[in-house]
């Protein structure tokens, strides 16, 4: 019989225990795919005394992740502890130091050090699992590192935070503000207490890096991606939306560009009936354009213990397998350094709410200001007083034909300058299909 | 540097031609995934003179793909003839018995010998990928092998037949008949001269074995798989679909049952808001349900050159890396025997459409048998008259709660019996979310 893969688990929360679970339950099965027994033989979290409702009598237990890593109880290390610094980042960096492969579900992580960490590994000839770092359950990593290797890859977007989707699946539904779905979403657990990382864009932002890496071949570049969150969307803009037929997500979008990759995080107007646009809740979905396959389309649970553990082992099972390779798909040294594509050469539609204030030339001094900077406009909508505008002012909605970001702040600019709208104007990017 | 893969390419069809043509044009990209030059060394076709676009001029041709899977030209043979018998057969088992690892997009021949090719694949140690056998450019093939390994599956269904779906599609938009609609996509290019392999459901089938092989670890059974095809279906099925929130679709499903897998190929409503459901024209899209992941679905292009040429470059490359083990994800010696769960047990809720004659007592009668088979009816809809009845008869349209098919069986022989409907009563079976 085959040597048994000896496992480390750094992190016994939600997904860490369900790793140890699964693996414990499923055994025989995953022997048989793997071609070898794989083991949980070493533990590492904060709480020894906490219940967990796990047999871990046969594993070592340890106080500090990185000594674990470092211990001869391991063959291949788990991380789940998160976080892009500190004992997370340790417990990785001494597992390559001693050639043990890596499997994490650590977004922030490998965004912010993914480049370093795949040059050790490769350095070292160990492999880095990161399944479940992106999109939970959903196996996107392995479709775009393996999968995907024949096409040269236009476009991959996605929803890749399930809060978000959840707050702005409700708001839709129930046409409720912002503010309540948010504390709704926070007493029933879908969102944290400080919410600022899902709903600021900055967990998808990680995520998108990693996804960018993967499809185009550039080092991970978190710093460089363009973020806006979901907290200035109004009921008035989903209802505009589906009006328009729309529907409002929060994307991660990378896109090849002539002037490099172009990374983005923000709400985005999806028309109604394409795949992602269909996609409510807390699931996640992303969209691969490649140049042979066409759009290719997954969803699935992005987040949640077992799904998370689906991919954890997923990525063991492959280790144990001898899969191996290069952490992107492509060696490290052959990574392109970021090329950020500027926000203000984007190109595309755009939705644009104004609170007009009621005044004789407004209309048209708007209309001027577009036309100075060459933006067509493919519809004007005049919605009427709700509750988002001054007294004296309606909400006008505008959609232009594609045009730069550039001119589209220009134009905006002038127009609040001119002093006929009341309060910023609220811009959302139309993504094509 | 690593030694070149030498690629033997059996078969130059789209699907082969796309792939030599890809394989040279991405030369570096894939030298920089496969840690390793891919070359295509050698080809097989019948017609050497053709022009395909192609420069061959660096490949030995071979008029029998078995001398070219027994060459030393080759390292991989790629499989591109079809059929599940004849040249693509002796092809595939040459290149084993040499030793060779095999790419295929041969969904017959791997449904019929699977297990034998398998079990021979494995004795020397070589790999077979065969990715672009199952929903064409959709990863489907490594998400069960690889993804889902954590994972027990409870189903996994799809549309895998994009001219099924190009029909039903058009058919429901524009409100046409099916022999209209076939006539056009056989225009179109979208179906065979000879179309039963399509419409019949029996192209559906052999992929619906290589995934219930993979999901659930039991042997390719092609034989016993119930099919049913889509040549019955009436535009009026499809607009009573659409009143009671459901879409036509012709579904392979794999179910695990106390009674052995289920498996089944046979038009099917799904509720309209499902994933799978909204999934249009061409586009395959496979849904599976594992215990740990939850829902995934997976969807893009099923045909195509360049869309099947990406799922078969993706496995050369997975190969030039090294990655191998069992065809099936687990050990031939472990598939599991057939386990036909008998289509008499399958239980459900079904959409029966009657032609009911115009006469006293005929409800009531068919009430009556329904119930003595302790059928429950959700719904009962007279449509009135229309194209599809006879003269003294109206369309009802009854859905059940669900039920087993040999109750609903029992229930419309009385029904028949019984003389109050004209012709053979439509049954189109529901699956649950």
């Amino acid at each position: 019989m085959a040597e048994p893969l000896k496992v480390g688990v750094a992190g016994l929360g939600t997904v860490g225990s369900a790793v140890v679970r699964i693996l414990g339950a499923r055994a025989a099965e995953l022997e048989a795919r793997a071609g070898r027994p794989i083991v949980v033989t070493a533990v590492s979290a904060r709480d020894k005394g906490r219940d967990r409702g796990l047999d871990l009598s046969g594993a070592a237990w340890h106080m500090d992740a990185s000594q674990m890593a470092r211990s001869a109880d391991v063959d291949l290390v788990v991380e789940l502890i998160g976080g892009a610094e500190g004992a997370a980042k340790a417990c990785v960096e001494t597992a390559i130091e001693f050639g043990r492969p890596v499997v994490t579900a650590n977004k922030a992580l490998l965004a912010h050090h993914g480049l370093a960490i795949a040059q050790a590994a490769e350095a070292k000839g160990v492999a880095v699992g990161f399944e479940a770092a992106v999109a939970g359950g959903v196996p996107i990593v392995k479709t775009l590192r393996e999968g995907m290797a024949a096409n040269r890859m236009g476009r991959v977007f996605g929803i890749l935070n399930g809060t978000c989707n959840y707050i702005l699946t409700r708001m839709e539904k129930e046409k409720i503000g912002f503010a309540e779905c948010l504390a709704d979403a926070q007493k029933l657990g879908y969102a944290e207490a400080d919410p600022t990382f899902d709903i600021g864009g900055f967990d998808t932002a990680h995520k998108l890096a990693l996804l960018a890496t993967l499809a185009f071949g550039v080092q991970p570049d978190p710093d460089g991606i363009y973020v806006e969150g979901i907290a200035s969307i109004t009921p008035l803009d989903l209802q505009m939306a589906e009006e328009l037929g729309y529907r409002v997500k929060l994307l991660g979008v990378a896109t090849r560009t002539e002037a490099g990759v172009e990374q983005r995080v923000h709400p985005s107007m999806l028309p109604m009936d394409s795949a992602v646009a269909r996609v409510g809740g807390v699931t996640n979905a992303v969209e691969i354009d490649g140049d042979a396959v066409g759009a290719l389309v997954l969803s699935g649970a992005g987040a949640g213990g077992d799904a998370t553990a689906s991919a954890v082992i997923a990525d063991i099972v492959d280790i144990a397998r001898g899969v191996g390779g290069p952490v992107f798909g492509v060696p490290a040294a052959t990574l392109a350094a970021p090329s950020r594509a500027p926000m203000a050469r984007h190109e595309g539609g755009y939705y644009i709410r104004l609170s007009v204030l009621d005044r004789p030339g407004a209309a048209a001094a708007i209309a001027t200001r577009m036309a100075e900077q060459g933006i067509s406009l493919k519809s004007i909508m005049q919605h009427g007083k709700d509750d988002d505008t001054a007294a004296d002012a309606v909400s006008v909605v505008l959609i232009t034909y594609a045009t730069s970001e550039s001119a589209l702040r220009g134009a905006l600019d002038a127009i609040e300058a001119d002093g006929h709208i009341d309060g910023a104007p609220q811009v959302i990017r139309i993504e094509k299909r």
